[in-house]
């Protein structure tokens, strides 16, 4: 080497992915997509880097300042996509006459934001969404509590909550109040409910939205409200009752949590919870939230609502639409946290030693063999000492390790050894015995 | 609208993917991931940003110049990779001692390069990469046959040609003709061949060289070779007898090839071809190209081969490797032109007309229940006139459609409707009839 090392490291707020990590991340995002697609959700995918006026569009100052933007070779502005849902409105103004609507998608991608660095922030995160555009229905909005529980379901997941909420209820409610146009600072104030306590938030909205004292405590009981989601549901109708948003508001809600159980979604996963908001301007119907019982603190692991407009940024054409966006990191932390993940280093169950040097060929059909009956196998490359390759095995996580010498080739065995337990035993090649120890082993 | 609106574009170079095109892309890249994994492969990422130096430490002027890079809001100069391999170098180097080895992983993400834009060469374009990293035995080159071999047979395909060569053969035979250091100039006059003839490939290796004329026609008798993998190997065998290089060049052919064989690729699709190089300095051992036989004029459509040293730019460990890249762009081109790819818009079989406005929860329950027996499932959102939305499953590509009224429900069944054939059936809703008839229907 004539020229000086380069130091190997990452830039700070980016990281690598071990197969140890990796393994469980490729997993759930191949749950996702099985269960996205088994709606009829399609994959798109679109590019890392936008023309810089695609994404500045929005002109969120938050979203703008972090973004990673430059000037090309051909010194046009271009910007890494910070969300999904920018390219997905842009996507779709583009391609709306080929799309079509009703039209679903899934995106899984990288997506980039040069936040400061802190503990379980990152630069770079994966987003995994799907949506259901260019429909008013409430069918969407049923149909994505169906795939938040298929989702969770599939995962492994028993005990998780799918919160709801309609922003018509609130929105008829301060129709109700006459304080329609000032949605923003009361939606502010009544975030902080559970920081600050209700007379606190009472004071915040009268000084910060000019209501009265009294219409803050108004709008203040819908954040209370207690009890089954049918008693809620009674209790929101009352307050709302003369305003033809809030009335439609509670009839969805109503329609959304009747069809989700009529659809297979057990009742107690569903929570009616009209205290949730999710960001002030950009949702108009139903909302979702998703707790795993087990760990509430960690926040909701899937999110999203109903929209009214998706593109009006790029096209005249009014796109409502519905959908939400998977926490990949956070369940995948918490999945840790809960002991669902094993760590293991690699994908395949079934470690075949290499024994005897002059036995390649053996080695290599019987390695075929466990392929062909659908298990991962990999064949040590080298054959050192046996000790040694069991050693490697074991660090690696494999589940079974096949180990054949000349003795047991020639008389037609294997031994199979458990590696967990240790515990090992000798299995004929002939017929499908191999296979059905194997397919019970690696189980 | 108070701002004007947005042109939705994308940059030069750039390109989303449609359902159409995104549906096979996703399956072939899962088919990789199966097959890679079934031999043990396992899966890693590493940051689309890396520190400049990381980057262009390996010095290529061409890379270099098609470098997308730019200083960070830290005043970091950072790079978008432009490869996997010295992303996999960097991390390697990097995590050397918790990854251990031999160790193997794939790799399958997005690189940029801000190429000049033309028909087929894009800016952004995903790779998709295994290799074996650590040791030198010769069951890691013959399981790179293997893998390749599985891969393409997982994709449908028969008919197709691995091409193998050894980088020693040809430094063997320049060893014996005292050209070794000359290596470069030869093998850039001998890539000619095809084009300019051998007469003028002896004439620019002459001039370019240095080498002899009777010493350039020499290494040209390599380039021609002609016959069965035996009789191009024993005459390879001849040419190089003497150079102890060159000897264990044609011994590690004939053992991968031997090796191959007794693992269960069929002999056809093995073939000896001395006169691929792949790059001038980077290979040192065995290489291989892949051709569709039914379309070889594409190219190689997965590349790769043995290399001494993956990391020496990060650390003093030598850490020899081997692996390939499978071409997905190319291949996925290759597999349209050849009418192996659907043209579908929906991921899932079944489509389920939304009939009778107040039957949801039936609908619900009918698409919960195909789902459940493994088919992909979408209902129609409105029950808008069955005419038009038979239109949009047809549009999409569904299979079948599931079509029930107040008549079909009341009296327990479904008419089952072919979308391609326009055939209907009635089928009991009762049983599994259903069930079998659709995974009947969806084959």
């Amino acid at each position: 080497m004539s020229q000086p090392r380069i130091e190997p490291r990452t830039l700070p707020g980016f990281r690598d992915y071990l197969p140890a990590a990796m393994i469980p991340r490729e997993r759930l995002i191949e749950t996702a997509k099985r269960v996205y697609r088994s709606y009829g959700f399609t994959p798109i995918d679109t590019p890392a880097l936008e023309y810089l006026d695609v994404l500045t569009g929005k002109g969120s100052a938050e979203t703008d300042k972090q973004l990673y933007k430059f000037q090309d070779a051909g010194e046009r502005w271009v910007g890494m996509r910070f969300d999904l849902t920018v390219p997905l409105a842009r996507f779709v103004a583009q391609h709306a006459a080929e799309l079509g609507t009703p039209w679903k998608r899934y995106h899984i991608a990288s997506v980039w934001r040069g936040e400061r660095p802190q503990r379980g922030r990152f630069r770079e995160f994966m987003q995994c969404d799907f949506d259901t555009i260019g429909t008013l229905a409430v069918t969407a909005d049923v149909e994505t509590v169906l795939v938040i529980n298929d989702l969770f379901s599939s995962l492994g997941f028993d005990a998780f909550t799918i919160r709801l909420n309609n922003r018509l209820v609130l929105n008829g409610l301060l129709e109700k109040l006459e304080l329609a146009d000032r949605a923003v600072p009361v939606l502010r104030a009544l975030d902080k409910l559970a920081k600050i306590g209700a007379d606190k938030v009472v004071d915040e909205m009268v000084e910060t939205s000019g209501a009265a004292a009294e219409q803050a405590r108004e709008v203040l009981k819908l954040a209370v409200l207690q009890g089954t989601n049918d008693e809620v549901l009674s209790q929101v109708d009352a307050l709302v009752r003369g305003s033809a948003k809030g009335e439609e508001g509670v009839s969805k809600l109503r329609t959304v949590l009747a069809a989700a159980s009529a659809a297979g979604v057990p009742p107690r996963r569903l929570k009616l919870d009209v205290s949730i908001a999710r960001g002030l301007d950009y949702y108009t119907g139903t909302i979702y939230e998703t707790f795993l019982d087990a760990l509430p603190s960690i926040g909701s692991v899937c999110s999203g609502g109903r929209y009214d407009n998706l593109a009006g940024l790029f096209t005249s054409q009014q796109l409502p639409g519905i959908g939400a966006s998977l926490g990949l990191d956070r369940l995948l932390d918490a999945m840790q946290a809960l002991y669902l993940i094993e760590k293991v280093s690699t994908p395949a169950p079934v470690f075949v030693v290499y024994f005897v040097e002059s036995r390649l060929h053996d080695y290599l059909q019987l390695a075929a063999r466990v392929r062909a009956a659908g298990l991962g196998c990999e064949l040590y490359p080298e054959a050192k000492k046996i000790g040694k390759q069991l050693q490697y095995a074991d660090k690696r996580g494999f589940t079974v390790a096949l180990i054949a010498g000349d003795d047991e080739l020639a008389a037609g065995t294997v031994q199979l050894k458990h590696l967990k337990t240790g515990e090992s035993r000798t299995v004929p090649t002939s017929g499908d015995a191999l296979e059905q120890a194997l397919l019970e082993a690696a189980r």
